[in-house]
């Protein structure tokens, strides 16, 4: 009852100086049948620690049996893993371009043809046993065919890593694209449409819940086609389809830690167990032993630098904070004899620290801090 | 009749160090009565053509009486201006972020409360004679209200730099946001209900048709709150209001020329001799020699880079070429005794070359050419 | 019985944008007379917790009265504050020319004409008493001199920063260069003839014995003065010169933290206690708890990776390992299965850590960690 | 008689990512014997003109007799090739710490303890005439007796990358490092020594004589091992060996171009014939038409920018100005009602304009230009 291991090299992007950047896509599949889950890390080339989660998942899935199949690619962008700028790696947006890593997946059903194509799709195919599978499919030779129209004048690098990762996840019912924060507590986001599934089922401390909406992120990218698909299905009455689909924050970028890594593992396989991808007797039961907060993002606030100097950071991220309350100090340089004066940054209203800037020097404008107000709170399952 | 000048200084960032960086505003006044032109440069830290532009437009109304007013924010964007890595001037986007900045700007009447707002300010004003300096007074407070709301969690500084220059150019009806390509000719980016003004009156050599749409950019930011006014108007069968936005593009960026600059200065001011802010007199009368080439966006084609190497280009940007030609030979390193392979980038159709890529080393999906096919020709003005 | 404090803004570099750099020199004069010691931080732009230091230096010497002058520089390098990729700062080199802000200071009298104009200095100033202060008054006119003839071809930003740095350091005779390591515990660079005075008096815990010569670094262009001075002072059998000479280490970079800003306060005002610089009753009478451990530079050992990976350190700057011990694992991606191999780091030898990379992200060669093999012990002072 | 050709792939680099850097050493082997040349180009990565001309070069060498061997290594520095910001190459310096990468050699027998194996190495081999095979043979061995004493703490990779491209070249007689300038004209550094050979044979315009001492450049790691053991076979009366080292400036960077690597061919054969590289009926006879400008390194001087803002050059690379003459003007950002001020940078001296900085956006204190002064002139050979 072993599970079964393989991999293949995808070749992104062939280099200036001749060498070959790629990505391992290394799938997992079990003796009996199951999901299929999709894994990714390290799209945002400074947030790595999700390589660690997935090299503790190998080794787990090395001893544990899974029903289904679990495809796994860490190091999912190695053109942003190599960005240094000084020692720091600068894994954020592509160098040449500015473009957010995360940004450019392609919403493959909102082109017009597509639609047509959807529509048709599911006309053609009645049989709701089947439409899952057949679906999947249907993504994959979409994005084919998205791919050879735009080949003749070559694709950007952006367009073509991002699709590619979108073929590869098209197999999957449940996606999970593996980041961090820059200094930060865990955190999911979640649309809003899965709230009832993420409290019950993901034992992650933090929640943010973002819109049923593509706005080119891996996490919409993979769940658009599903909105899409059931938005047909449901005005001819059949049966929606289901995926699950989440960014996973799992805390702060430019470290790895085991230890870490290795609870990561065990909250992540606690969620796939809930999917029935373990058998009973192997199945995961992590608890999360504190309350789950649950912020909708309109609540999901920014507090920017209103000056810039150096900043003295004086909260956790993954604590609560009051209105009023001291979250960090600006020694902003000033013409005189002090050298600097002091700025004192204070919670606007009562709130989750989620994250901080990972740099002290600060020019006015930057990112400070990332905090959630007006969190629901529910008991940990 | 002299013009009179004035200027001010706008702070924009405080540095980390305490340095300041600011914009200066100049404005240029006639003793009569006409529209105001709005023209910025170098929102892209590196397009620095426009700034030279600026200097001999500010030489020419120092000796030519203009009617109504010229506003002039040369180096708009100081942060872009100064980021270097090497010699080179990395002023695209944000090296913190990674945001473009010509793709920060605000379409303030997008936001739902704006919206409302602007239906109560049509209803309430219904001279048509007075709307035009009411509604630009009301962009300006408009752009105030948003400002103060996100103040208390301080501004980022794209939308602070963005929204800033937007509320200077409130005051404008025409706007002029200066900017060049890579290795580039001169051409406009208009949006497609300019296309007879810019026929008759731009005398620019290339044209792109962009959609009346907003997408991030100044020019698009500026006409949009015009388009939505209009809508509101329409619908009321009120008098509609006017105004002209292009981005234009001065050829190439790195560089500047004070002979390339003079003609523009020329082209200039002749679109703005037609929108009569010049005396009949003085008024400049540059003639095109060219045929006119209007490009749709569609047909506005990117090559991007089949593979890395380094490239050798065979074009000139402003020429026309015939499918099949050579545009340029990558030769990419191949581990043999050859050391590099020849890969020949050929036209796919008939085109002309617009830009391409101000560098010959590129990795695989870098862009190398945007070309323009299926241009119509328009006999030059 | 007050301080008097005074402050000048000196010019350093205008900016592209019209934007001007400077530094803010601050100084702070007792009543009584006494040495004169100058401190700056921050010429490594990411290495601003002395920064900190300085301003709660300033808050102390509100306090405390001091003989002699303190001469103040807080972020004493401008240009390298403001330099981003990411939130990071990389304000280790000219982001232009990659030269370390740290490796352009002049060794002013290795120069031929200096040299002979030293000579000169030395035998027309025979009273000893008085050579102290002429000194330092020749050493700021040499500079003053090197600068003016340079100007005419105009002067490279790094060597303008540094000479203007090295003049103002002219009139002391301690010279303290605050900086950090990338993450890092405390320790000194110090020249091997200031052994005897760094054990008694210094009360830092880790101690790098560099030879008496010029490097291009801050604290060597200094001493190295002093040494040019005493040469021809000894052969005539002068009373020699003295001075003090320090590159003093905060721990790591890109933080400030203003506890341990205080205790570093503590033990440099307690080094300069034993310099006379206060009043005894005010003196400052810090004690280190811990033995001193003094490395000679060959000793001083790097680690760099033997491959390219993501890297996890287990210990901690500051502390002892033991020959075998595991420093760290780099998880090297592998192209099969398991997604990455387990490269263990051990010690060579016994060791103590003094700091490792701030990236967990390295290609091969980069730095992992340094540390200080063979230290001589010596018991706290 | 056809050349034989083989290359190897030798590693250099495992990146983060797991790609793998390396470069392709390209060996071109007459029928008859001849002396051995070595030419690697792009050590600077945005320097990329010498790779097409081996590429030019190889094409050559497929169709003339060599007497003797040509090594190539096009692409010599993998690293440097593959740093973007923006479009742009920064290709100079190793982008994590800084070092410049024509600065990293080593100077093999300036360590002590090869001094002392050189001593010896030349004692005990009294055979003038097997000297300079064996003197090849000993600087390999020596340079893997230096990298073996490094490896257990691992290889920087700066250092790695020189002293491998060293090893590779210790087999020749003659080494061309081929790089160029910012926006250059041709140029040669040649070492003192060497002004007869390059007068007479090397078909340049411009030389600059810079002393045969060691500052960290290929050129120089090549020549000093001559240096030293002349040294040492000059006083014991004996045969010295010869070598030739250059580094060749061909041109202005980021960009390739066909025709000028074709002339380059041409010139570098030219040299290559004088040194019997080629069979007399193949040789080359590239002819210069222009008088030679040979300029002592002192006489090389660089204007930098008295002040910050966009830069008008009005010289050509290659062409001469006289005292006075304007060289460019700097539009500074004022702030008033001209938006900038003028500043001219005039000629100091008669000179020749060797190159200038290739952006027009500089701050205050980068390079502007760099000129000869006081050349001394040779006629065409």
């Amino acid at each position: 009852m072993e599970n079964k291991f393989s991999n293949k090299i995808i070749p992104i992007k062939k280099m200036a100086d001749g060498s070959a950047l790629s990505i391992n896509v290394i799938e997992v599949t079990g003796a009996l049948p199951g999901p299929c889950t999709y894994i990714q890390s390290s799209v945002h080339g400074a947030e790595i620690q999700g390589n660690l989660v997935i090299y503790h998942l190998i080794d787990m899935l090395n001893k544990t049996p899974v029903n289904g199949k679990i495809i796994l690619v860490p190091n999912a962008n190695p053109y942003a893993t190599i960005q240094k700028s000084g020692p720091y790696t600068q894994g954020r947006f592509n160098p040449v371009t500015g473009n957010n890593y995360n940004r450019n997946y392609t919403d493959i059903f909102s082109l017009p043809e597509n639609q047509i194509k959807l529509t048709n799709f599911v006309s053609t195919n009645p049989d709701d046993q089947q439409l899952p599978q057949l679906f999947k499919k249907f993504i994959s030779s979409t994005i084919d065919s998205i791919i050879e129209k735009k080949k003749p004048y070559g694709l950007s690098d952006d367009f073509f890593l991002n699709i590619t990762l979108q073929k590869i996840a098209s197999e999957a019912d449940i996606c999970l694209d593996l980041h961090t924060g820059p200094v930060a507590c865990e955190y999911l986001y979640s649309h809003t449409n899965q709230k009832e599934e993420v409290i019950a089922d993901f034992p992650f401390e933090f929640i943010l819940d973002i819109p049923e909406a593509f706005a080119g992120a891996m996490d919409e990218a993979f769940f658009i086609n599903y909105t899409h698909i059931n938005k047909l299905l449901s005005s001819s009455n059949r049966q929606l389809l289901k995926c699950s689909s989440y960014t996973v924050e799992l805390g702060s970028e430019e470290k790895i830690n085991t230890k870490i890594a290795q609870e990561f593992v065990q909250k992540i396989t606690s969620f796939l167990s809930k999917k029935n991808h373990f058998a009973e007797k192997n199945e995961c039961t992590y608890k999360i032993k504190k309350e789950k907060k649950y912020i909708s993002l309109q609540n999901f606030k920014t507090y920017n630098a209103p000056t810039g100097g150096h900043v003295e950071y004086f909260v956790t991220p993954g604590t609560h904070v009051q209105k009023d309350e001291l979250l960090a100090i600006i020694y902003t340089p000033s013409n005189d004899k002090n050298g600097f004066q002091k700025i004192h940054i204070k919670a606007l209203h009562d709130c989750w620290v989620i994250n901080y800037q990972n740099s002290s020097t600060v020019h006015e404008g930057m990112e400070l801090f990332q905090v959630g107000e007006d969190a629901e709170l529910y008991l940990s399952n």
